[in-house]
């Protein structure tokens, strides 16, 4: 078994570096290559995923990631930026499914924005198409307008797409995900305006025939986004398209107030996988020691459970968090007055003693 | 002065019917005339939009918008179901600036989700673009997949698209609004994937040039999903697109807890609007005399200060709202121990008593 290691930018080779710690703790046996990627990769070889990264997370069985981003190259052209590392590895590796999982730890339910009694307990898995949609759709750029309200004028385009397999095959991930939970998917679009959604809309239905035992709703995108703030414990699994997907898996998660606390794994039809923290690079706080580690030791528990046919060491990993937090040990982003104020190196050694 | 008045479906008509007694009981001079829209209008006419009605919007200085849509709808054709004739209306009169307040009423704090702190004295303005987007972009529809994932299968697709001039005035409407508020702007986008995006932030940051008094910052969309939740108060006005913004300022709506408390302002260029609650038509309670009034009224009161010039009267209903707030009334969906429950008649009483 063969891991690529991708810390990328910012608090990334911080987190990364104690989720391996981790990895190691148990005792399995599997290869490590790390590689540059984001804008590590840009300034060493001027590209956000050079060639030889690429190949290295093709050839792996799992990618773990770190973060990639940073304000300084906001001014480069879009093309070399750091997110099209992602972009490209999603695309080359065809992860077409990412699961974001929005949990709330009972010791954090004081973190979130919402009141505790909405919160807690909290278990939300979101499913989002991570291949298709106007992240990927042909044609795209700038041009003259020919018609719309001025024609004649610079207008700039892109394309939203689905085809019926590939909502096909990602509603088969939710409805199946759903089998091994409370048997509920909850199918977000935007079928009253666009076509796009209307065949979504309709392929999940049909693919839910197959189902008969999980229940299926559909709910339009905006109302999605409100009942998510309203009553988030009525959701189970959400199957959504990737532009949705973006928005509604970062609202659920800063629902819950700890998103340094999430991981998140994106699928191919192979089971190799992409795991990386929900978070960002945060560059704020790199280098400081004290970005959280958990959401990308929990990334590699979904790991291993998920590419590596170890769900038993994922437990391991699963548990030992919970043990950490049972503790009372908090890094900054999730620390409340009566607990303990901890490092990221602290964190890892404490989920390593836990293991 | 012409005001075209279409109740629509649902509690519609009810609401619609309570704004109108308080616009009545300010003694101001202006026409009124009813037609029928949505459903309403496709069960009487065979189309949700007849031309009668649009003429009749057309023509008048300002449109007061009930609601429209009803479960039963579902299965006609898209061109045919309710939210067709909002759309429809929308384009036809080119109402390209939606004014979506986000307010949360002091007494009504506790209605909300979130923690008290976070959400009391909130008052966000946001401003969707209306008639561009992928909205109404072409071509869109179904066809075979020519390229993608798997070529040769059957997909839909959708256009989005936005031109330089249509993204300059949206961005001066922003920006003169936040020059009667606090003075800044939060643009939303997705430059770092959208063609149409990477656009929308370049013009907005053009325009923005003209407002050297006026505060500018950028944020994605997935982001400002999330921020919205961590701290809402740190938004002032935020300027979206079409799509981004329907999923926005429907987020920004539940966050105050009290959605039926909201209304909105849908302009053209010569300041002819269409004004309308932000909730829906809530089939369910329709008929049964519960449905809130208030933010229909509040959306008359818009209407008289953005399209009937006549700002003092506004003024006047708004006050009257806060009094009747004060006062203890509540409809069912704002009610909560302690204050008087009324209906939508009462609840108009005392809103006419009240001026
Ligand atoms: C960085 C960006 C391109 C990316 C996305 O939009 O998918 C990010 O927001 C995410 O959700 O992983
Ligand atoms: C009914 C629907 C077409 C409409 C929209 O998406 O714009 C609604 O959600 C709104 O926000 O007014």
């Amino acid at each position: 078994m063969k891991i690529a290691v991708l810390p990328g930018d910012g608090i990334g080779t911080e987190i990364v570096a104690e989720a391996l710690r981790v990895l190691e703790t148990l005792d399995l046996s599997f290869e490590t290559e790390s590689a540059l990627v984001g804008g590590a990769a840009y300034e060493a070889h001027g590209h956000p995923l050079p060639e030889s990264t690429l190949k290295l997370a093709k050839e792996a069985d799992a990618v773990l990631f770190g973060a990639v981003g940073d304000w300084k190259y906001d001014k480069l052209e879009r093309s070399l930026r750091p997110e099209q590392a992602i972009l490209g590895l999603r695309k080359n590796l065809g992860l077409f499914a990412n699961f974001r999982p929005a949990i709330c730890y009972e010791q954090l339910v004081g973190a979130s924005s919402l009141k505790p009694e909405l919160i807690s307990g909290l278990d939300i898995l979101i499913i989002r198409e991570l291949t298709g949609d106007i992240y990927f759709g042909q044609p795209r750029g700038r041009r003259t307008a020919s018609d719309g309200h001025f024609p004649g004028a610079e207008e700039a385009f892109d394309t939203m797409r689905y085809s019926r397999p590939e909502i096909e095959r990602i509603a088969h991930v939710a409805f199946q995900a759903a089998r091994k939970r409370s048997k509920r998917v909850t199918s977000v679009d935007k079928a009253n305006v666009l076509e796009t959604f209307q065949l979504w809309k309709d392929v999940v239905t049909e693919v839910g025939k197959e189902y008969p035992d999980v229940e299926l709703d559909h709910m339009y995108v905006d109302n999605a986004a409100m009942q998510l703030v309203k009553a988030p414990k009525k959701f189970d699994v959400v199957v959504t398209g990737n532009m949705f997907g973006d928005i509604l898996s970062d609202e659920a998660a800063m629902l819950t107030g700890s998103i340094g606390m999430l991981p998140s794994a994106s699928l191919n039809a192979s089971n190799q996988g992409l795991y990386e923290p929900s978070h960002g690079s945060a560059p704020d706080i790199a280098g400081k020691g004290v970005a959280n580690p958990l959401a990308t030791i929990l990334s590699a528990a979904m790991m291993l459970r998920f590419s590596l046919n170890q769900a038993e060491a994922a437990d391991r990993i699963e548990s030992a968090v919970k043990h950490v937090l049972a503790q009372g040990l908090r890094t900054a982003d999730i620390w409340s007055e009566g607990t303990t104020k901890v490092g990221t190196r602290e964190m890892g050694d404490a989920v390593v003693a836990a293991i």
